[in-house]
């Protein structure tokens, strides 16, 4: 796309990056990699995607320890640490990249993990040579494809030497707490405790709202423009507004999160009384068939109440002017928690 | 102040307004009455303090009965159910003023308070021939002093048709919530649950954080910034940032508040996991010794950590005109949760 790759910090030689997992977070942020001009090789596990994302430029990598030995940064985008390290150390058909990156070369680890995982990986990838960023994300796919996403970073400054302008290629803000990696996914982690407990939270207050026969619209306007107001309450709740559970961030989102919470805080041995409380909410959410609905479908749990209805499809249009897709949201949808 | 008093909807008449209760909230809504021109009486238990509002507009009622009798609304702004029933029906050293208040006359009830006790109030101000508007008020002191308030209020038809004008000359947004008593003080409990239990997950939060090793300050920083936050957070934990507990909303408040929550959902037998962990909460805080501290030293319960100290009081002034009051506070406070 761009006729002049960014530089290495080194000086001379054009960086070559590497983005694994082009999911709907992934695939915006390798958009905002290949707008930046860098040279992006892209591998997804799912079979022709890495192919259909290359067509608009960049080159799809035909093997992840292909993408390795070709990277000076490898982006990893995956949903959990069992997916990371399976980018890394994997021996199946996509065996990992770790063996072919080159000495001085940087992962960049994204996802969501156990902040003590992220560290022994620091560690792990340290005795093969290979420097490290621990850096959650947050923000949903809207902000990833215009490069506005925020990062939650810690990791050796000889990391950052490398990597920061990629870093600030893919995200608005890029929050760096620590110099070596473990505060990025101690952060991420506590801020999906308050994502959870704050759904949860949002989903009993508005079911006590129906049960009293409040009127749900007006209970939604007042407590936007009120001190009981959250980020989750004004955007989760408008999708019970509008009877829409489409799995945006899906409710075993919740289950694995909470769980990422509360295993950091028993291993220090720390009481989290809303925290648990919330995860057995998604947990009974889960297991009473919800648990792929989107995670504001943490309501259903309460019982005796009516939740709104989603608005009538149109019936099939007589005239084939008429619009065919109706929007199944009342309101926008930032994406996935953060 | 103003030279014409508002008319009455009737058309010719002045209209006189009482405000009972002259604390941080109805003493900036006494002056919104003043400033919009209303002939204004006002009374408060503690004396003097009701002498010393009037000496910049305004009469000081010499007793409830007095108030009643001059006035065709009168605005309650007490702390809870029993303090409004006593300016009510109170046969002490102030006797309450329904019994001197004209038919058609319309009371204002503007306390926290369990949503079936103000629909019964109605009925039995109704039986006196007297009008009522249920209506709980929410923003804080600074803003009720600027008239930018909010009150979540219902009520007969024929109580805003004379006291609509004055709900606007007190409030930025008055939100009409149904034609009877109830609905203002459901949607002002329900407010109140996600209040306390946005306090108490900030708490948790920033507990953990502690516990963890993270900088508090960046944890701050970066939650407000993501889809984590939430209005209490933002507001609250600075205040434990600053390592002042001063109280503009204490922790009892929430004793109080968060077990209206639960009388309310006790009565349709409807299960409230995290108020009611939330409301265990406050009340560990309190019997611990933290009842008249700011809410946010809820936090004071979580074992293990080193909360952050307040920034030293400068030393003693050698000089005279050396500034005598530290501002104890790193952030602003909008004031009590509304």
């Amino acid at each position: 796309m761009a006729a002049s790759a960014p530089a290495s910090a080194a000086g001379s030689r054009p960086l070559t990056v590497g983005l694994v997992g082009l999911g709907a977070m992934g695939s915006g942020m390798a958009q905002s990699l290949r707008r930046a001009g860098y040279a992006l090789q892209v591998f997804d596990a799912r079979p022709g995607v890495a192919e259909a994302f290359a067509q608009a430029g960049g080159t799809a990598a035909a093997s992840l320890q292909a993408l390795g030995a070709a990277c000076d940064v490898v982006v990893s985008v995956v949903v959990n640490a069992a997916q990371t390290d399976s980018v890394l150390f994997g021996d199946g058909p996509h065996s990992g990249c770790a063996a072919t990156m080159k000495p001085g070369s940087v992962f960049v680890m994204c996802s969501t993990v156990d902040p003590g995982w992220s560290v022994a990986l620091e560690k792990r990838l340290q005795a093969l040579g290979l420097l490290y960023i621990d850096a959650p994300i947050s923000g949903g796919a809207a902000k990833a494809a215009s490069g506005q996403m925020t990062m939650m970073t810690a990791g050796r400054p000889e990391a950052y030497a490398l990597a920061q302008p990629l870093l600030d290629a893919m995200a608005a803000k890029v929050y760096r707490l620590g110099d070596s990696a473990g505060a990025g996914s101690k952060v991420k982690v506590i801020n999906q405790l308050l994502a959870g407990v704050h759904i949860a939270a949002a989903a009993e207050a508005m079911a006590l709202g129906l049960r009293e026969g409040v009127d749900a619209a007006a209970l939604y306007e007042v407590i936007t423009h009120s001190a009981g107001n959250s980020w989750m309450f004004e955007n989760r709740m408008a999708h019970v507004l509008a009877g829409d559970y489409t799995p945006l961030s899906a409710v075993d989102i919740f289950v694995k999160d909470l769980g990422l919470v509360l295993d950091m805080a028993r291993a220090s041995k720390f009481p989290l009384p809303l925290s648990s409380t919330a995860h057995q909410m998604f947990m009974q959410a889960s297991t009473a068939g919800h648990a792929r609905e989107d995670d504001s479908a943490v309501i259903k749990i309460f019982p005796g109440i009516t939740l709104p209805k989603p608005a009538p499809k149109p019936a099939p249009a007589a005239a084939p002017h008429a619009a065919p897709h109706a929007a199944p949201h009342a309101a926008p949808h930032p994406g996935k928690p953060g």
